[in-house]
């Protein structure tokens, strides 16, 4: 059976039905931890996020958007102040830990959950060493969205960590194969098996 | 063995290398079918997108993200002067013809494809009947991005169609069960396999 809603019908919605509902309508999403660290105290943040997005490829550029009124209000802040921040793909062996980066801490995440930092002399924000994806941002550019009170922030790609064997002969990285896994919604984490790359489509 | 690259190693890539490149990095993204309509001609208009993100559930808002200057133009002009678009979920059954609505032609793509077009009276855009999940957006917002010329529209949810047996108790749509599918890069496509679902996270 197929069910139909209107805008009303979401509208009436109870809250947390809601945030579930619509989070979910997009389709999966990617699935990064994002490091930054603090300017002068130098403690470090870490913080898991869905909305990541490809921005553009020449040059590699890479949107996060964020809630400012929301938990992950350091990560904004951090980047902002610093210019850097790092994307980290998740893999199974610690989704736990990345969720449990949303919960509200006063020291540390990396800490909290128990994942390593790692920093590189390219990128002053700290990296996840046990993730096999590694990216580091730096910031270019700020768009407020009236709409909502979002912010979309966009980073150039400074520096990128991979396991060798998963870029493929054309640029093309293997994902599936480096470990890294998806979600739905706010809280549904998900593997991947590959259907099929396709060819370049022509008429 | 782990590979690491630097921004420099990026710009030197050759054009295509690049694009598979760092359409890859990000992750897993969302894969989308938009379906859109001329407002004179009438000409439906379809094309295949994994750059629509979540932008806020309260009001429900989810942005496309646009290259002006490449072959999905005409889905940008038909939703900024019709007002409307579509979202349809991609599944397997259907994948192939999702890619290739990214081939030029000068018809309508659901023709060239073989996918179905579905009208509803909330919505001037058409859907694609075949998709178990569909969303009617309505134009809210069109924001530049300088830095490369892509536009990011932000639209508000007018509808949504789904399978009543994927909405469960709590809002969350299972859109694995739906069939829903990712991609990633520019031309992989996914099925997923759920690990779990986690608790609201605390300290």
């Amino acid at each position: 059976m197929e069910k139909h809603l209107i805008a009303e019908d979401i509208t009436q919605m109870q809250d947390r039905y809601r945030r579930n509902f619509v989070n979910a309508l997009t389709g999966f999403k990617s699935l990064n931890l994002v490091g930054t660290i603090h300017t002068t105290t130098h403690q470090t943040n870490l913080a898991v996020f869905s909305q990541v997005f490809h921005i553009g490829a020449n040059p590699a550029l890479i949107g996060i958007l964020f809630r400012p009124d929301s938990v992950p209000r350091h990560t904004l802040e951090n980047y902002e102040n610093t210019g850097y921040c790092t994307l980290n793909h998740v893999q199974a062996s610690f989704y736990k830990q990345a969720h449990q980066t949303s919960a509200r801490y006063d020291y540390s995440e990396f800490e909290a959950v128990g994942l390593t930092p790692f920093f590189s002399e390219h990128c002053k924000a700290p990296y996840v060493a046990e993730s096999s994806l590694k990216i580091g941002l730096q910031w270019q550019e700020r768009l407020d969205i009236r709409l909502n009170g979002t912010v979309l922030v966009i980073g150039s790609v400074v520096e990128v960590f991979l396991p060798e064997n998963c870029l493929l002969e054309d640029g093309f990285i293997d994902i599936e194969k480096a470990g890294s896994i998806t979600c739905s919604g706010l809280d549904s984490y998900h593997n991947t098996q590959i259907i099929g790359r396709l060819p370049y489509a022509k008429p």
